[in-house]
C-alpha cells in the first residue's frame, strides 16, 4: 500500500475525521513515514490532533503541510457513494476528503517514500505539518503547531501546501499566496423614535447611508502582479424591531476586506475610521484579523514547482493569490516559502466530493520532483 | 352617577376592556343614551363591538366618536394602584384608558345628558360612534362602521373624537387633521455569494446605498399652515445571513411616509419608484395604505370648538396635525368634519396612566359647549 496513492487515499478516506477529529489519519500516515526515518511528534491541542514529522537535523527544511480534517457530509443520502468508503467509479475516486485533503496527503506520503528510497543521503530535511483543524475554528491546528517550532526556532524553508489548487486539472494552477482577510463589526448609535416624531430621533440607516454609499465604491488600491484589487464586502446589516412604526436606535453591521500586499491592516482600518467621522456618525467597532496577506514570490520554491509541474504534464502553471484563506497565512510570516498545489477543487465541500485518479498519481510525482529540485 | 363625569370615568375604567374586548362598557354607554331618546346599534364585527347611537332623524349630525379597548397594562405589579380599579389620588384619577379615552367617553356621556335634559327641542341629530378596536387592528372598527353608514347613504357632518389631544391642560391643543400613513416594504435582490469572490456576486447593501442616502435627504414637501413637511423613516433593515464570509443575495426594507395634504400617496409611490429605478436596482415592493391625511379646515367645527374652550379655560386651543393617526382618518373621508379634543395625553399607554379630575370636568363641559354652538 506505502507505493499506491490511491489505496493510501482510500484509506484516509474511510476513517470519518470530520473536523476536529483525525480518526487515526495521523497515525496511519506516521507509520508510512517514521520507517523511512522520521521523527514523530504528536501536539495535541484540546480538540485538535496536530502531527510534526521530521526526518533529518539540517537546514533546508522542506515541508509538506497539510489537514486530515473533512468539512460534514451534508446529507449522506444525497451521496451517490456512501462518504466514508471511498469508491471508483469512473476513473475517479469518491469519498468526502477525497479532493480536499486527503488524495494530497496520499501523494505526500508516496512521493517522499520514493524520494527516500532513492536519494537516501538527500541533503537537508523533510518534514510534514499535519493538523486536525483547517476545516474548523484553525486556533488550535496550524497556528499552534508554527507557535512551538517558532519557540524553539526550528524554522521552515519552503512549504508546499497539498489544498486544492487545480481548476480543470492537476497542476494549472499554484498558489503562491493569499489575500488577507479583516473584518469589522459595527454598531451604529442612533436614538430611537417613533416614526410620527422623527425630530426627537436619529435614524442611523438614513445618517449610514452615504458612509456606505462611499465605502461600497472606494478604491481601496489597484492590486499588483499578484493580487486583484483589494475587496470590501458588506455581510450583515440589521436594523429595527419589526415593528413598523419604530426608528431604530441602533444599526448592526459587518463587513470584510479581502486586500492585497499594497495595503496593511492599520491603513484599512485608518480608512474606514476617517469615511465613519468625516460622516460624524456614532459607533463602536471590533476589529477582527483572520490573518495576514502573504505572497511567495519568484524564488527556488517557484522555480522547483513550476519544472516539477512542467516534467509532469508538459505545462507551466499559473500563479494566483486568489480564493479564500488556507493555512499558509500561519506559516508564511516564519519566513518560509510557501506555495500550495493539490488536485482540482470543482467538487470541494460538496455532495459527491471526488478527485481524478490520474491526477493524484500526477501529483505525486510532482511533488516528487519537487523533492528532487530542492534536496538533491 | 349619570350626572358625574368622574364616576362614569371610574365605572368604564373597572371594566377590563383590553382590546379589542368591550367587556360592557357600550352596555353602560347605552343604558345611559337609550333613556335619552337614543337609538342603539350593535355592530359586532367578528372580534369587535361597536356601537352606533343616534338620537334624532334630522341633519346636520353631530358626533362624538371614541373607543372603549384600552392597551394593555404591561406588569401589573409596576403600578402605584390596580390599573382597573380607578383610584383618585391627589386630584388625579388613575387607572388603564383614563386618560385614553374612558375619561373623555364619560365626558360625552353627561355633556350629552346635560344638553338633552336642557334643549330636548335641539336641531339635527346627536350621535355616538363606538369601537372596541381603535388600540388594535383597526379592521373591524370605525372603517366598518363608516362602511355601514356609507352604505345607508347616513351622513356624519361633525364629529369630535375623544382621543386625547391636549399637552398640558385639558383644551391646550386641538387636532384638526392627521397626515397620511403609507408604508412601503421592499425586498432588493442581489445575487449571493463568497466575499472571497465579489465579482460572482452583487451585494444589496452597497447597490442600495446611494438610493438610501437620497430617500433620506430627498425634501418630500415643505408641509403648509397645517402640516410639518411630509417625512421619510426607514423603519427596518435585514440582510445577511449571519455569516461574515456571505455576501447577502437580498436585503430586505421597510419604511414608512408621514405625509400632508400637499403630497398624494401616488406622488410618494413615484418618487420613491423612480429613485429605485434611476440606481438600477432590482426589487420587490408591496405598499401599505394606512390612512389618507385629513384636515378640517376654519368651518363650523372648528368655530364651535374654539369658542366651547374659551368659554371655559379662558384660552383659544391651538390648532394642530401632528402625532400618530386616529379613527378620524376613517370619518373625514365621508365629508364630515373632524377633530380631536380630549385630555392630557402625557401618561396614555403607560404604566400608572392617569387623568385630571378637574381636567375631565372641564372637558364635559367644553363638549356642552361645543353641542350648544352647533345645534341650538
Ligand atoms: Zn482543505
Ligand atoms: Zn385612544
Amino acid at each position: 500500500m506505502i507505493d499506491d496513492v490511491i489505496e493510501l487515499a482510500k484509506a484516509l478516506i474511510n476513517r470519518r475525521s470530520v473536523t476536529p477529529e483525525d480518526a487515526g489519519c495521523q497515525t496511519l500516515m506516521a507509520d508510512i513515514l517514521a520507517p523511512l526515518g522520521f521523527n514523530i511528534e504528536t501536539l495535541v491541542f484540546e480538540d485538535t490532533t496536530n502531527m510534526w514529522a521530521r526526518k533529518g537535523n539540517q537546514g533546508p527544511v522542506f515541508c509538506f503541510a497539510g489537514h486530515t480534517d473533512v468539512v460534514p457530509t451534508g446529507p449522506e443520502e444525497q451521496w451517490q457513494f456512501p462518504p466514508f468508503e471511498a469508491t471508483e467509479h469512473d476513473g475517479m475516486l469518491y469519498g468526502r476528503g477525497a479532493a480536499d485533503m486527503k488524495g494530497s496527503l496520499a501523494a505526500m506520503l508516496v512521493a517522499t517514500h520514493h524520494f527516500v528510497t532513492k536519494h537516501p543521503d538527500h541533503k537537508g530535511s523533510i518534514a510534514f505539518l499535519i493538523t486536525s483543524d483547517e476545516e474548523g475554528p484553525f486556533i488550535n491546528g496550524t497556528t499552534r503547531v508554527i507557535d512551538t517550532l517558532e519557540a524553539r526556532d526550528e524554522k521552515i524553508t519552503w512549504c508546499v501546501v497539498g489544498e486544492p489548487s487545480s481548476t480543470a486539472t492537476v497542476g494549472d494552477i499554484v498558489k503562491n499566496g493569499r489575500r488577507g482577510s479583516l473584518t469589522g463589526d459595527v454598531t451604529f448609535k442612533g436614538i430611537q423614535g417613533h416614526v410620527a416624531y422623527p425630530h426627537l430621533a436619529e435614524n442611523p440607516v438614513h445618517l449610514t447611508a452615504p458612509a456606505i454609499s462611499e465605502l461600497a465604491t472606494e478604491v481601496w488600491d489597484e492590486g499588483n502582479a499578484y493580487f486583484p484589487p483589494t475587496s470590501f464586502q458588506i455581510s450583515n446589516v440589521h436594523a429595527g424591531t419589526g415593528a413598523g412604526n419604530v426608528i431604530p436606535g441602533e444599526m448592526a453591521m459587518c463587513f470584510n476586506f479581502r486586500y492585497s500586499t499594497e495595503v496593511t491592516n492599520q491603513a484599512l482600518i485608518d480608512r474606514v475610521t476617517h469615511i465613519f467621522d468625516k460622516h460624524k456618525l456614532k459607533y463602536d467597532i471590533k476589529w477582527t484579523f483572520n490573518g495576514l496577506p502573504f505572497l511567495t514570490d519568484e524564488g527556488q520554491l517557484v522555480e522547483a514547482t513550476k519544472r516539477a509541474i512542467s516534467s509532469v504534464t508538459g505545462n507551466e502553471p499559473v500563479l494566483s493569490t486568489a480564493g479564500g484563506t488556507s493555512d499558509g497565512r500561519f506559516i508564511a510570516p516564519t519566513g518560509a516559502e510557501v506555495i500550495e498545489l493539490g488536485p482540482v477543487n470543482a467538487t470541494i465541500h460538496k455532495i459527491d466530493e471526488c478527485v481524478n485518479m490520474g491526477d493524484l498519481n500526477k501529483l505525486a510525482l510532482m511533488y516528487e520532483r519537487i523533492l528532487e529540485n530542492l534536496l538533491t
